[in-house]
């Protein structure tokens, strides 16, 4: 037995005359006189079913009483449709099935909910995602999905790149983002750590002498609710050696662009634009620039070093600086818009948001009386003020000035839809990262990439000299229209070296002895120079379907909070699990 | 800046006058009267490095002080080796690199074992992993591994089919197999589980009109240790709508040719035998029939029937059977091994274990006497007894006789050596598998593969009828070399029949409300008739590569106390960690 002949997509006009049968679910059904026509869908296509009750009787009575969603087996004959009842929207628009035959293979409730509204509550869909799958996005986005992860599987297996699976159940390192952690049942009391990342093992691999390594992998974090956020991220994860970051680059742009000839058949060109973290700033206020529009950040240290106007010099004169932006043409924004702005421009940590509007020849701005007129000339140059114009400045220290300003750009870009081609794919890399950061809260040096990353071989002297803040890391990060789709590093392969970053980073020999001994041990043994990078999966799905809802590209995905409606997870466990594992709960949601 | 222009397989002849550079690891150093000779070795190969001191006087000078898996740069022209010194047994062993610059990338200490040697132990090993990994032996494995599974995933694109991740935070269903728990934060005192299988999710996906998915998945049972097992299984995971089992047996059949076309260039020929569970019990004593030799089952049945020996008369009288293997020349058996025999005989659920040796004429046996002529007529024809033969007798019930002579047989033939040909695959289809076991212990029915498959079109009146016992399974295993590789079935797509099921299997309905709402819910909304199948990648790839240990597959495995002993996991939570999920340790090891 087979259940079919023919995909719902399959049949063409010249199929005309042939005995098939076809499976799926009813997508409509209509009764005209008597005539019952049913569309039949599967994951193919669409394909029309009419039962002519003159012709076949039991067929059609049958046929009368489908409703929406059953599923069934329908034999019968391939009929062009009659002139001027085609459609052309489907692909066998021109055909339809003469039906003899019904098999009903399942009956279906009615639905929840109707499968081609919008407006369908989240949570609603989440409990049925069997249902929503159903919908033709789903079906597209799982679709691309698979095709991703399959160029990218076939693009590394054609550079010798081994795919090589690392444990999930890992060791925990409290240090790191929040983790999931699973109790072990033969040694109670101790926990096993879902993996946040291959790193440690990818970089063990190396040592090992595996040269290329790939794995499209789990990583789980235990990170609080957010609406982008999902526990369980998949990323491309990659690790070589004797590689160099220009190699890396030319691999994975190598890699993006058959992935976007594949899932939009179009070509990128290369090379990528590349951009110093500090120019990425200074230009765009971000280390993710979205490059899809201009409006981009204007210095004017120069301009204000010696300026009346006190905001402006008192923050040069601590060292920081002055940079506006020019949205064209918008002078005429809200008073609501412009409180929106100053909100935001507050929320990342400015005093406030100074502008300028130029209507009607005349400098509406708080500001404009503090200005001088060689300032003002000196502006009108470096920004190319013109009538309709607005001006909007930040003044403070470096990084909460290119900050707040780059908030303020993406919003301006919103509010005037400055993305006029939804199609635009605008990749750039930033490199030279800053391998430090300074936390003033917590008092002490964070890595900007991670502890294993390699500083810029001109840069080690700093390091030995205390000047961590100047110390720029071999780490690039590859963006695609402002959202960072993956990022990377040499790594450090010397045991020395990996010691003294991780001292900087306040883990003291004790606690490196507890947390990392393999890998210190281990790059004492022949540990080749190396590098590798990481690409967020779901990211990358996300923009090659145009979604912002990360649950749009994944199956089964958990709402913000972690649970899973459709499942009923997560939930209390039996007492005798818990006493297996040694653990009590002493508190509940 | 480029590492290398070459692998160190990649140099011939042909080559010879070029000047090259290449990276690696010091496999070996030999000096003769100050020339300098290495063995420099990645992934793809060895090439030989000559330093000269005559020539170039820093190199040399620099390659006497290296070490053993020091980590090096080495540039230089290919020479051919002068005659008589090639080595024939290294692809680049015509030719030599004439070194003039050594440049070290990073020296090693003296490893903790050397690599090539076979007795260390393996906690050791595991300690070092990354040192373990360099074996070619442990290379080639991953290689092979990474072969089975790209051949997997091209196979099922070419199919049609789409990779789908399913969640590996899961629900917890205590019914089953250990699971490990994840405690949730944002929920305190609740609790996921790790996927132990995605059965629940692609029936979902079925539901949702994917039609045919595979993914290659990874599951997590915490089974108590054991050698062979290990805490992450990886699973080539398959499902399909509209699809028989004839249809999964032919996928799966296609699959395994091209997979061990690929790995083992040999052409495996179809289709597979096939045998059903009751032929295989009878014949075999398993449902995982090793045919690489025969020594099968002889059922004696008739020619006890009326025996004046009780042990046989009386398991005939109780329902039971008789049967026996013919060791065919192994009456020469030591006493130790018949005691081994019988203990492993009772291990398995027998009294003893009886045997007749045939050694010059004679029939040496305890129960030779109780046989009557005819009786001893009959065995010699049903059995093909002659000089030199051991018959080895079971007698109970129809179970316990032939689990009881199938573990017998195995041993038998390793003790003969029966296996001749080291590369011998034998592939075989079991089928219509029994749905239901009774457990006398636990009285109650258990499911022999899993609640969800379907029964027997035949047979369904037999579950309404109340003779579980009697009901076959729509499910099938594909079996290697005695070893079970996978297995599925056709599940049920209807609502009520899986909660009749369910009932059967004492699941109340109350319970069947608190595990399986989303199942028995789905299916009331359009589920297509659906199977599907999962096949084990670690033992797959342990029998393409010939070893019995499944840490020789696996990069990172755990020892078989589930602990990492490279990372040294699982390990104690902080305090902090444990407060935020809600739990206290009240036992610790």
């Amino acid at each position: 037995m087979t259940y079919r002949t023919h995909h719902c997509g399959a049949l063409r006009k010249a199929d005309s005359g042939s005995r098939v049968t076809l499976c799926g679910w009813v997508d409509s059904r209509r009764d005209h006189g008597g005539v019952v026509f049913i569309d039949l869908r599967d994951r193919n296509g669409i394909t029309q079913v009419v039962f002519r009750p003159e012709e076949h009787a039991e067929a059609a009575s049958a046929a009368h009483g489908l409703r929406v969603e059953d599923v069934v087996q329908v034999s019968g004959t391939v009929a062009p449709r009659l002139t001027g009842t085609e459609n052309t929207k489907l692909a066998t628009g021109e055909i339809e099935i003469v039906a003899d035959t019904l098999v009903i293979l399942n009956k279906a409730d009615v639905l929840p909910f109707p499968l081609d509204e919008d407006s369908v509550n989240e949570d609603l869909r989440l409990e049925h995602r069997y249902l929503d799958l159903r919908r033709p996005a789903m079906v597209r986005n799982l679709t691309v999905r698979h095709k991703v992860v399959k160029t990218t599987r076939d693009y590394f297996d054609r550079q010798g790149f081994l795919e090589i699976e690392t444990p999930v159940l890992s060791k925990s390192t409290p240090e790191g983002a929040r983790e999931f952690l699973v109790p072990s049942r033969i040694f109670p009391g101790s926990f096993y750590a879902l993996s946040q990342s291959p790193q440690q093992y990818k970089q063990l691999l190396m040592v090992a002498g595996l040269e290329r390594y790939f794995q499209i992998a789990k990583c789980f974090r235990d990170e609080d609710p957010r609406a982008d956020r999902i526990t369980e991220l998949t990323q491309v994860d990659l690790e070589a050696s004797f590689i160099t970051q220009e190699d890396i680059i030319e691999l994975i742009e190598g890699l993006l662009v058959e992935i976007f000839r594949e899932v939009r058949g179009v070509e990128i060109p290369r090379p990528f634009l590349r951009m110093t973290y500090q120019e990425a700033m200074n230009r765009y206020g971000s280390d993710k620039p979205d490059r899809r529009f201009g409006l981009e950040l204007i210095t004017l240290d120069e301009v204000f070093k010696a300026s009346e106007f006190k905001v402006f010099r008192g923050a040069l004169d601590n060292g920081g600086t002055v940079k506006a932006i020019n949205a064209k043409g918008f002078a005429g924004i809200t008073t609501g818009q412009i409180e929106g702005l100053t909100e935001l421009a507050k929320q990342y940590g400015a005093k406030g948001l100074a502008f300028i509007k130029v209507e009607n020849g005349e400098w509406k701005s708080p500001i404009a009386k503090f200005l001088t007129d060689a300032e003002k000339q000196a502006l009108i140059s470096q920004l190319g003020i013109e009538e309709g114009d607005l001006i909007l400045f930040g003044a403070g220290d470096w990084e909460t000035v290119c900050n707040v300003l780059g908030r303020i750009r993406l919003r301006v870009a919103e509010l005037q839809k400055l993305i006029t081609d939804p199609n635009a794919l605008e990749f750039l890399w930033v490199v030279e990262f800053p391998l430090l950061a300074y936390n003033a809260e917590e008092q002490k040096w964070n890595a900007v990439h991670h502890p294993f990353t390699r500083p810029h071989a001109d840069d080690v002297a700093l390091i030995e000299a205390g000047e961590y803040g100047k110390v720029r890391a071999q780490a690039y990060d590859v963006v695609l229209n402002g959202v960072e789709i993956g990022g990377g590093s040499i790594r450090i392969h010397e045991s020395d070296l990996q010691a003294k970053l991780f001292e900087v980073l306040g883990i003291s020999p004790e606690k490196q002895q507890l947390l990392f001994p393999h890998l210190l041990k281990a790059f004492r043994f022949g540990a080749p120079p190396h590098g590798g990078v990481a690409l967020g999966v779901d990211r990358l799905v996300m923009l090659a379907v145009g979604t912002e809802n990360i649950r749009d590209v994944v199956a089964f995905p958990k709402n913000n909070r972690g649970e899973d409606l459709m499942m009923s997870s997560p939930t209390p466990a039996e007492p005798r699990q818990l006493r297996e594992l040694g653990i009590q709960v002493t508190r509940k949601a």
